[in-house]
């Protein structure tokens, strides 16, 4: 059992082995949106408001905070944006950028223990980032890609991801402060993405014990319907034992998924969350008359001899 | 890798570990269908002939045939049933009943290697199911009950498949030939349900080497958003091992985790099937020209250091 915790100023958020999982909502991120770029680098943060409070309705557990805009002082608008955010919710942030003077400014600002995204295996990014991680006292992501590039090969990914973990205990950052991202690949350029990546999920999990986060919709890449191929990955990935992703919250088909696969790993006691979100209204009504929910509309498939 | 050959008179389908999951559809069983039990009562199979067609047009790539009709010649409305739905289509049958001479008369009148649902653990049905198996030379459903009831442990469970694949092997049946239904509980009643099916299916995969199926929606008994669970518990029940389930195709949410499930696991070659069900016409028309298909809309969460 590995538990992260995470915290703003005022809440307390874990990811961990035996629990709901985490969704960190990957909406504020210009990266690929214009309008959003244009707006944050004018410090104009509307659609940046907008988006946190929409995702942290929709069931986000916590937001991922990213400002990698071309041309732009990221640093700043970086600060700027988690101030703002802060500001607007209690949920933890994901700080993230691939410029580390970004994320120590983020970190500056932040209130609470940040989740830090993120460190990769490349020994020049190890050395400038965990010692950020120790400073403040934060959690970091750390993707399972080296010097050598991106690997095809899950096993090497996961010999990565051993490094890093091992890395930051020589900082001094234990072992559940480190969440790894397999790298999920896209399975209609890599066939074996799919089946690669809840092997390797698996591995992280049993073997270095750590929690596991993806860009869950990088797998359904170049391919149709990419909302029910996340959907049926999400739910997949929370089987073999993946406790977050960073992900869109507003894309109801995967939040169901997530919330089905909650269910599913035990992970929802009593069923108490998914029959709150899901519960009808008749139902609701009924429920103290008949007791006959349960059983409406059901038929039993297979008389058991 | 274990394969389980089905057969119709003209056409063979094959349950296998590294197959797309074998979809079975449920329909066609009067328990609870108040319609189509009075209609079946007066051998008027208007409904029944519907419900095949249906069903293989929604993507079954077998049909379970069930006459369980109280006061009615079950055996005989089940061989009925057989002949009329192999004459409509040329999917594989699964022959559903409790009662042997049922079972029996179902396996008369098939054309093809029909597989025969069910047998249990009990030494009765073992003892006058599995003669049936091999007189007719048909694989087999093995329900992981026994004497005892159905035991909430997934443990004894196991070892009653075990048995029945033993007792099987004792009439010359091969393991290949026998289907373990683990029993899937309804989770409401019973929360550790998903966990306990999920490492089930993956023994009875890795340790027994056999095919697996259920009746998926067992699990969201009494639950709302029944669909969404049953999606949910699709996706990881294939991620754990599970090569069959027997499934109402009509139901698309199902259907799609089912699919999805099949590109994550790497049993959708080239994602062919999941490309040709869900390509959009625009990209369609666009095939021939510019290729842009796959990147459209897309943006990257995350600029790799």
């Amino acid at each position: 059992m590995t538990d992260t915790v995470i915290s703003s100023a005022t809440k307390t958020h874990i990811i961990g082995f035996d629990r709901p999982f985490t969704v960190i909502g990957e909406r504020i991120n210009p990266t690929g949106r214009k309008k959003l770029a244009a707006e944050m680098k004018e410090y104009n943060f509307e659609t940046v408001e907008k988006d946190a409070l929409a995702q942290v309705a929709a069931g986000a557990h916590m937001l991922d905070v990213n400002a990698g805009i071309p041309l732009a002082d990221e640093p700043d608008i970086l600060a700027k944006s988690i101030q703002l955010v802060q500001s607007l919710t209690d949920v933890p942030l994901c700080i993230d950028s691939s410029i580390v003077e970004a994320l120590e400014r983020g970190l500056e600002v932040y209130q609470g223990k940040a989740l830090l995204n993120s460190v990769t295996g490349e020994e020049e990014r190890l050395e400038a980032v965990l010692p950020l991680v120790k400073k403040y006292n934060c959690a970091v992501v750390g993707i399972s890609n080296d010097e050598t590039g991106i690997s095809e090969d899950p096993d090497v990914r996961f010999e990565v991801a051993r490094t890093i973990v091992e890395r930051a205990a020589d900082f001094g950052i234990p072992r559940e402060d480190v969440v790894i991202d397999p790298l999920v690949m896209p399975i209609g350029a890599l066939g074996n993405a799919g089946q690669g990546a809840l092997r390797l999920i698996r591995r992280l999990r049993e073997e270095l014990k750590v929690n596991t986060t993806c860009g869950a919709s990088n797998m359904s890449f170049g391919l149709p319907n990419r909302h029910g191929l996340n959907a049926s990955f999400l739910s997949m990935a929370i089987g073999a034992g993946m406790t977050t992703a960073i992900m869109n919250p507003l894309h109801e088909q995967e939040m169901h998924s997530v919330w089905g696969a909650d269910v599913i790993a035990g992970h929802d006691k009593d069923c108490a969350s998914w029959i709150r979100r899901f519960r009808e209204p008749a139902a609701e009504g009924a429920e103290a008359g008949t007791g006959a929910r349960g059983g409406r509309g059901e038929r039993r498939r297979r008389r058991v001899a």
